[in-house]
């Protein structure tokens, strides 16, 4: 029985989908126009909902931390209702001529932007990324099928009716059967999950978002391919001649300034030559902001200090979350650049130098999505990026590496203008 | 057994291209003129192992299409040398700067063409693929894995030996450990295969060149980005204002060139105001040359021919590959949209009109890699598009569409200059 529906549901997402893919920009403008409205209009909606989820994860004895990811108010309504009017504001890239130029036989070829299709995105217990992942859908031209959590199946379904009702007012000719482009699956099942990761005749692409057990889960079953965030192991490296105030304030920034995201720095590394120098000082600032220190054993031997726990192997791979930091010192600048390709997870990376060559060296050798010169890795995010929204941070190394906005939900075709010409 | 080696292949192949990410364009410009001498100067060894190749298919009384697909001669060796130093002169993308502004706090960001990583290509008997991907890979700055079919065993492997070869005769200090970037994968079962499709952690993209039954394999048995082609059902449609004269070149170019090929057409679609008078004229001229016509009803009703036999819904999404042609009167340019949508294999398709406006609706709403107006669908291709060589033609959606060169065998990074900014 699911599996009809979400087969049939996947079909109507492709076929709306390629109707959307001929609307214009102004239209999409106006479309999510009338999604922010509505979200402020129905809210009263979406909060009753959102109450039966609340006490559905209470019953469920669900953590605290948990609950308040699904917990939606006036104010976090307000706030996905603005984001959806900045987002209709921004010019699509869908139609962008990327390049034109002459082939064979005088052929005029356009390499233009047209969206990807439909695209599947599973996530977890946030409903307000109901809204957000619709908006960046719609506005790139891509059809949606959305598969929350089941903490938030209440909520969900709740914005997805008031979203779809806006298709109502708007001039029929124009939209028929485009309101299929949004597709919400209305299970909490695993096997709905699966079932949908098969659909690989109408889907063309499917985004994870949540914790790894669901992103394996996904890689695992899926015949669709899979766009990724799967971890932020982040790393900045202070070169032996780095200015030592930039190399404080870009170590407490990076690690301080939100330790539970995904760009926050894991581990230190300190060329050996300034670590005696440096290493104390930044040890001290760190500690004042309350960062729980794991070293390797010449960083311990450098700080003599107990509290100090000795790093294992398992810590140079692991992504905290927390305030917890990993030390360690190492040989030279290639010796930093090989720690970092083999422990990180391909995400955002620093040097601290006052020598732009061996900068450069860094940048080039390091195999991340974001490599940066002296500056914090928590830059690394859509809006930073000039990217208006996001829908998350890739950190695959096929189609789109960092934020993914507007532009990566994206692909081409070529559009070849000829006067009756054939191939000999 | 063979898990291990797999693994620690991908592993040494991951290690390699980070290296190879680095190499300078005239460095691998000077590796592929060393492949291409070697080529040549080794092709003895590469004869007698095709020879083998050749005795083993002729015992396992395999198919002499198959047979001529494996059977290398020295003109065919020095093609093969031929494409590679060709190769070598083009100039490789690796290090293009795609974009470059100032995004938050004046940070300065340049988006930077990289290389994917490793890439690896299951193929089946054809062993100047080997020589082909290798070249491609190692220019576009990618480690490469390569697992060709059972039949051509003995010939790969001497191809591979060759090529790797030719890293001893290049600066050490420069090379050490690169010639790891190209590893074999010395066995004939589909095990192996899986266990290769399992290599994520290593192995950044995979390529399968072949059939249906391969691919198919592979996509169910894979944990790693896939980038294919599945087939090629290529339509043209002839418009109401159709010239007659061209409609019919682009017919006989588009289906008779060579129909062996992925970008010939399958289905002729006509418009039904134009339908009486054309469609005897092109039946005619199809059947000079050669091809059977499969036909819709109406089709037969206008061209009361006995041997143009009833068109099964079966036909609308058969690749012939061959000298057949279905052929559909459709009512309007939206059905013949809807048409090549809902059969096509979203490859090459074709518009034959004067009328520029509905030319443009076709191009726009027709979800294909490349679309044709006025021009044989037989330009589909890496050479003619201008890519110099490709690694074949993909028809998904994400990543690359159409020809794949070596651009599309490239991905970006981001590398961000700042002088010391932290975010607030």
């Amino acid at each position: 029985m699911t599996e009809l529906n979400i087969s049939r549901q996947a079909h109507l997402a492709h076929v709306a989908g390629l109707k959307l893919a001929r609307m214009s920009d102004d239209d999409k403008k106006q479309l999510l126009l009338a999604f922010s409205q509505a979200l402020l209009d129905e809210q009263q909606s979406i909060l009753i909902a959102n109450e039966q989820d609340i006490n559905n994860a209470y019953q469920a004895k669900i953590s605290d931390a948990l609950i308040d990811r699904l917990r939606l108010s006036a104010e976090r309504i307000f706030e996905m209702s603005e984001a959806m009017k900045a987002l209709a504001n921004i010019k699509s890239p869908v139609g962008d001529v990327m390049e034109e130029r002459r082939i064979a036989d005088d052929l005029l070829l356009k390499k233009v932007r047209v969206p990807i299709g439909v695209i599947g995105v599973i996530y977890e217990s946030r409903p307000n990324v109901t809204a957000d992942v619709v908006a960046l859908c719609i506005k790139s031209g891509n059809a949606v099928i959305l598969k929350g959590g089941k903490e938030a199946i209440h909520s969900n379904r709740a914005i997805v009716k008031i979203l779809k009702s806006c298709f109502d007012n708007i001039d029929v000719s124009k939209m028929a059967f485009v309101s299929d482009a949004i597709q919400f699956i209305d299970a909490t099942d695993r096997e709905a999950t699966y079932e949908l990761l098969q659909q690989k005749d109408d889907i063309d692409l499917i985004i994870p978002r949540g914790g790894k057990g669901l992103i394996q889960a996904v890689i695992e079953h899926s015949q669709i391919p899979v766009l990724k965030h799967l971890h932020g192991i982040c790393h900045l490296y202070i070169d032996k001649n780095a200015d030592e105030n930039m190399a404080e304030s870009l170590c407490i920034n990076s690690k301080c300034h939100r330790p539970g995201v995904c760009n926050a720095i894991e581990t230190l590394l300190i060329h050996e030559k300034v670590a005696f120098d440096i290493l104390p000082r930044l040890a001290e600032a760190l500690k004042n902001n309350s960062v729980k220190l794991i070293g390797c054993e010449k960083s311990r031997a450098i700080l003599k200090d107990d509290s100090v726990q000795l790093a294992t192997e398992e810590d140079w791979e692991t992504e905290y979350l927390d305030l917890i930091l990993s030390i360690r010192i190492v040989a030279s600048l290639e010796d930093a650049i090989l720690h970092i390709n083999y422990y990180g997870s391909k995400h955002s990376d620093v040097i601290c130098t006052k020598d732009e060559q061996r900068a450069q060296v860094f940048m080039q050798a390091v195999d991340s999505a974001c490599v940066y010169h002296n500056a914090s890795s928590r830059y690394t995010d859509g809006a930073q990026f000039g990217k208006g929204a996001e829908m998350g941070i890739s950190t695959d190394k096929l189609h789109a590496r960092g934020p993914v906005g507007l532009e990566e939900l994206t692909i081409y075709k070529y559009l070849i203008y000829g006067d009756g010409q054939t191939r000999n």
